[in-house]
């Protein structure tokens, strides 16, 4: 089948590549690790010139080979390669953002091989406290795409769990406000950089148990201390015997993100509004983790989104009318000089 | 001037030995690196024995000049040196916990040159979520006996900045709570193995407003948030120019210490207590920040306490009568065989 758009989710770590066709369906996916932190660097030949520029050298990897077969196709891509660091800088769009503002703020840059790549502008909230995001708005459009039309018209609490975990209200179809969590690095950096990791046990299963119990704390009334103080009973219940070394891992991620989603709730009653549904993005064991705090902190309704950013990055090509072009190539005679 | 007693405050990463005369008046002090996770390791003789035990060697710098000088003196030592993982366990006594119950838990060690170390217990409270100290109880009763009789009848709070701080509910002279908040090593933590160091710039001045700044973010509605979410500001602040690298440390520090205190007012409304008078144990700037963060939270009356471990460390030793025996062998007829 024909492809229309190639898509890429191009983080700090990791480069995903989606070859799509026709209403976005997925024909072909990879997935590299040539984030913009760790880029290819032995140079090679590409488009016949010798080329040692990494983000060029990641770009080919990523699909190279999709567009030596259909050089047309246009190129869409979000996350970190739009910021400072990245390939091209794109602009923080200000909230609210809609896919009419992301895809009015591309920034296209242009490859050695001639094909330019569209990328998807973070968006910036300038509250008290200023939040930032890069691909999860993409990712936040792409989920608002796959509800029903009366279901992305209510207010909704899009959650985005990873290393810096994003809650997001979006209404009619719009990012309205946004928070930003780094539980998962804090998570990393409390493991491996303070006392409490010394007396961890690290293991693959998920021990269901601890990770509830933290959760409690968190919600009960000694979590009141906050996770400052909380997050020491990790060590001082392995201490008095009750929770051994292989549980306290499971213990202080529940604690974590119980504090997270208690956080969460008070923001809503300091601002009066009811719990509202959840739909979480991502994927893995990490989300089940969320939904059982989220369902232990009364969130009743929780649902999963799956293929977010395909979606987001589909819909802003189109509203960009990335794809015009390839449509109109198609219609070309092919004996045209062009 | 005649000593009466060595006193040891052993910890972690320090070894800080008071060579004490009448009434605990310190004659002579030295501070060494010697805590028990750094312990020496270049083997000597001592007391004419070929001796490679660390913490017989730490003891021997700390004071083996003193005992030389004057063999008979008592010792005792308060600290991690107690710990698992210290020269002798000196099991935790449990809350509440008085000078008598600690004087009655001492555990001694004897060393090579056959002289008793005696070791001051930790703490231990069994509460939902269990707490522990070790060195700090020497402090907090050292600060009590440094109180007026009536003041120390008061409740008071008595908080112990540092890595780990600990908050101590004090009643009547005995410590009856504590919790504990690892401020210090999360802030830490976060400035050198996270994003939020990658921005920051060490200064060693201190940046009061930057710091003023953090801790009204923690009290504002925004904090509601918790530090979790609170501390990527100190990121974004920097990307919309708001603040530059060099003050994003204080301003983390203000946010993290800020969170200490709301919380700990937070208890003590959960508990229904007024905010109490505060005693600060320490020394340094990290003193100044705290009161700094107190005062902003209400609390209208902070004082600091002096030479706290000293003063702990010779009540203890005279409620367990350790000066007796040096008492008496001033008395004993010099001719006497013993």
């Amino acid at each position: 089948m024909q492809a229309q758009l190639i898509a890429l989710d191009w983080g700090t770590t990791s480069l995903r590549a989606y070859r799509l066709g026709e209403h976005g369906r997925v024909l072909d996916h990879r997935s590299l690790s040539a984030g913009i932190m760790q880029l290819p660097t032995t140079p090679r030949l590409i488009a016949g010139q010798a080329c040692s520029n990494g983000f060029e050298l990641a770009f080919d990897e990523a699909c190279g080979d999709w567009l030596d077969a259909e050089p047309d196709l246009p190129v869409i891509a979000c996350g970190m390669v739009g910021s400072a660091q990245g390939w091209r800088e794109a602009a923080y769009q200000e909230t609210p953002a809609s896919v009419g503002a992301l895809s009015d703020g591309l920034v296209a840059v242009r490859s050695v091989r001639g094909v330019d790549v569209h990328i998807v502008p973070g968006v910036l909230q300038r509250s008290a406290l200023p939040n930032v995001m890069r691909g999860e708005e993409t990712q936040v459009l792409g989920a608002l795409d796959s509800l029903s039309a009366d279901d992305a018209r209510e207010p909704l609490l899009i959650g985005l769990p990873g290393s810096h975990s994003k809650w997001v209200r979006a209404v009619d179809g719009c990012i309205e406000h946004f928070d930003t969590f780094m539980t998962g690095e804090v998570y990393a950096a409390l493991s491996s950089h303070t006392i409490l990791g010394r007396t961890m046990q690290r293991n693959e299963a998920f021990d269901a148990a601890a990770f509830d119990r933290g959760v409690g704390v968190s919600r009960s009334p000694e979590g009141a201390a906050g996770p400052l103080s909380t997050i020491f009973s990790s060590r001082t219940l392995g201490l008095t015997g009750v929770l051994n070394g292989a549980a306290q891992p499971d213990y202080l991620s529940g604690l974590l993100i119980g504090h997270e989603i208690v956080a969460l709730t008070h923001l809503l009653a300091q601002a009066g509004r009811p719990l509202p549904s959840v739909v979480l993005i991502g994927s893995g064991p990490l989300l089940e983790r969320y939904r059982r705090a989220l369902n232990a902190n009364g969130f009743a309704h929780v649902t999963l989104s799956e293929q977010a950013t395909e979606r987001g990055l589909w819909q802003v090509a189109v509203q960009a009318g990335l794809m015009d072009s390839l449509s109109m190539a198609a219609q070309r005679p092919s004996h045209v000089e062009n």
